[in-house]
């Protein structure tokens, strides 16, 4: 995969009937092997034209009138010369043309080859790289926001500036290794803490916004738990009720349960296990959190429904949100009060979010949706803060931050500057991994092989 | 859908996920719309240039780094201004554009509406029209040329040489009206004969050819049928051994039993009810053609399987082909003689073809196949004869066929020329059906309706 030479070829377009699909061709050989199988010469044509003709086989055979678009070396994605072939989206005529560029000189791509190279050649780095395969992915608002903004380059850029302010301190630091005996500091220890808290700081803070960035790009898991009779179905056709037709209008969406994802302000909530309460199937038994607990455990929003027009249902349920809360604690519960159009108590001294609302009157659904948003996005702004929604990313933020404590710790207990340096170095290297200024032959196999062939 | 002062806009790849997607924009403000959501002006231009930059939402929002192709009025696929947007195939994006567009002015294309627009300003006649659809759609290579051929206008120069004619023709005989007092006659009468006869003769053989262009477009189905151990399913393996790898190959083919269609010189063979055969199945009842009835009804060809080794078995499967020819007129059959490995009997006096082979030993398979495909082809050279694979047309053909008969007739029976005249004509407005010459807008829904949205 890494050998960069070859010319390399693939369907772009996805899989299928059409009306038109687009094959790609990548390498230095690109303008005369696609010449060498259309009507017209392409190699002298200027970068960013579209030249109309015939596609013709191995043989001679015509197999399709297409549009070639021609890119120069330096001015396509992967940065090296490049032909995009628009052809009618027959499977027959796409596999025709791929065997005759493959017998005219093309190699198959590898999946992710194309933005590899793109890497390689200095067009994007990776973590760019990897928010093109986010941005494909993405579902909703929120997901397309945060890889788009990766895509543009916000993110590295903020990284790059860090790591630049590391580097520098870092020779500093080690530049009085080579003056160990005069005993100098050319490194003020003060401002060298201050940078090293302010980078902490901030890497912690990305670090955080992970939680966020990775619901945001897999979705919310929520269960509805509560009581027979409180409501659990009336409520999940209300948070449903005019989202659906959003969620099913996105083409290709291919959720098996489309009906039980909820898109609010661009997040996306799973709503695990309705299928009982769809059905309107209450359980019969009585509710105990012992019944739900696979369904919590699987969530990480619970919402725990009470029936207001009762006598200590909502007192009930806030025993059970404690118990929630005492067994696991990562999850994030709202405590729902319904059915306040028969009775509306006040609010109760209850720990966390309480929202009162009638699921039947449609009354406070709203609130909670907002709710249901805070919780999930905590002081972290979508629109303007950057957020962290790669594993991989947030690995090396971790480790980042490790490093960066150890620093600070010599610092602070006057360890030797090699141990400061070496520390630094480390934090250095982490942070490098993000954006690919330091990468392995395995990480870049490792991050590319997960593309699909042809980006 | 006939309005065609509206832009346009589709989705033209097909739909999911992928590396890049396209959405077609046609009409007259398609570079003012287009710019007016772009980080650059399109509108001057020059036309078949590509230009990236960011795509934005109506509220000035960032959707995705696109490549926009610009087309000038006159250069384009439908003769518009167009524009072609290539995006990342996320649903989501591709929803997002599509939507800005929208909102920008733009009104969603209906179905076929690209290359209905296409026909109205004169870059395709109808039948042209009509093998873009055939192109897509098809999946062999004997399907893929006939559209292909019919796409570059072959068939239609070819009509309209034939109409020219008898246009030329139509309007002496009419001059002849004018001048009915002097009785003169402006068409020779033997010469018209003479172009009537021609014509009809070669109208009549594209009619003919609908019989093959029907089978390579749809494929053509075939029956194996045979007592119980003469063989049957060790022949289906045989047929289908090396050919299944090339079918499964071809991305995207939907069939539902790929392992049951058979491409030999690139005509599509469907192997009818061979779900028995294939698990080995053999029927325990004594083979009679009555236990077969419903296969042989659905099939085009049947092979009827003989066991030489056995006396008497050549003589009996003679006769249920005698039987089957005598029930259904329209069969076609190939009697197999197999298992020539363990008796090879010299070919009796049996009516149509007979293949001797062993199935088991692959011998004489080749021999077999090329039966099948001359079984179909006929007197056709499907690479260079034109093969009508359109039911409409056919009916238009067989129409001006009659029309034609009808004028012969009158030529013979020196009926009067206006008679004459009206035939003629009347052949020659069936025959400006096909090309749309002559057209309705019934007609054109008709034929547009059946497009995918895109193309």
């Amino acid at each position: 995969m890494l050998n960069s030479n070859d010319t390399i070829c693939a369907l772009s377009t996805p899989n299928g009937v059409g009306a038109i699909a687009l094959i790609r061709v990548s390498g230095a050989k690109s303008l005369a092997i696609v010449s060498a199988c259309f009507s017209k010469n392409l190699s002298d044509k200027p970068s960013h034209t579209a030249h109309f003709g015939y596609f013709k086989g191995p043989d001679g055979t015509l197999i399709d009138e297409v549009l070639i678009t021609v890119f120069e070396s330096g001015k396509s994605f992967t940065g090296e010369e490049a032909a995009e072939i628009a052809c009618h989206a027959s499977p027959y005529i796409q596999q025709q043309i791929i065997q005759t560029l493959l017998s005219a000189g093309c190699r198959l791509a590898e999946p992710g080859e194309y933005t590899m190279r793109a890497f390689m050649n200095g067009k994007l780095d990776l973590s760019q790289a990897e928010a093109v395969a986010d941005l494909i992915a993405s579902q909703t608002k929120g997901a397309h926001d945060i890889a788009l903004k990766q895509l543009r380059g916000g993110f590295s850029n903020e990284l790059r500036d860090l790591r630049e302010k590391l580097i520098h301190f870092a020779s500093l630091v080690e530049l009085e290794l080579d003056f160990a005996e005069e005993d100098v500091e050319f490194a003020d220890r003060n401002e060298l803490k201050q940078l090293v808290a302010d980078v902490l700081a901030y890497i912690k803070r990305l670090a955080t916004s992970f939680e966020l960035g990775n619901a945001i790009k897999n979705g919310v898991p929520v269960a509805i738990v509560g009581a027979p009779n409180t409501g659990k179905s009336t409520l999940l056709n209300q948070l449903l009720g005019e989202d659906r037709a959003i969620v099913s209008n996105i083409a290709g969406t291919t959720r098996d349960v489309i009906e039980e994802t909820l898109n609010i302000e661009g997040i996306l909530f799973r709503l695990i296990d309705t299928a009982g309460i769809r059905e309107g199937a209450e359980e019969i038994e009585a509710m105990g959190i012992e019944r739900s607990k696979e369904k919590i455990q699987q969530a990480q929003v619970v919402l725990c429904l009470a029936d207001v027009s009762k006598e200590n249902s909502l007192e009930e349920v806030t025993a059970w949100a404690e118990e929630i809360r005492a067994t696991y604690h990562d999850k994030k519960i709202i405590i729902v009060a319904n059915k306040v159009d028969i009775n509306h108590r006040s609010p109760s001294a209850v720990e966390g979010p309480v929202i009162f609302l009638s699921a039947k009157e449609g009354v406070g659904i709203e609130d909670l949706k907002q709710q249901l948003v805070e919780l999930v996005t905590g002081d972290f702004n979508i629109s303007t803060d950057t957020i962290v929604s790669n594993a991989r990313h947030y690995d090396a933020l971790v480790r980042t931050a490790h490093s960066l404590e150890k620093a600070q710790y010599d610092l602070d207990n006057n360890i030797t500057a090699d141990f400061v340096a070496m520390d630094i170095r480390q934090a250095m290297y982490d942070l490098g991994t993000i954006t690919g200024d330091i990468s392995t032959d395995d990480l870049l196999g490792n991050i590319f092989s997960k593309f699909c062939i042809g980006k």
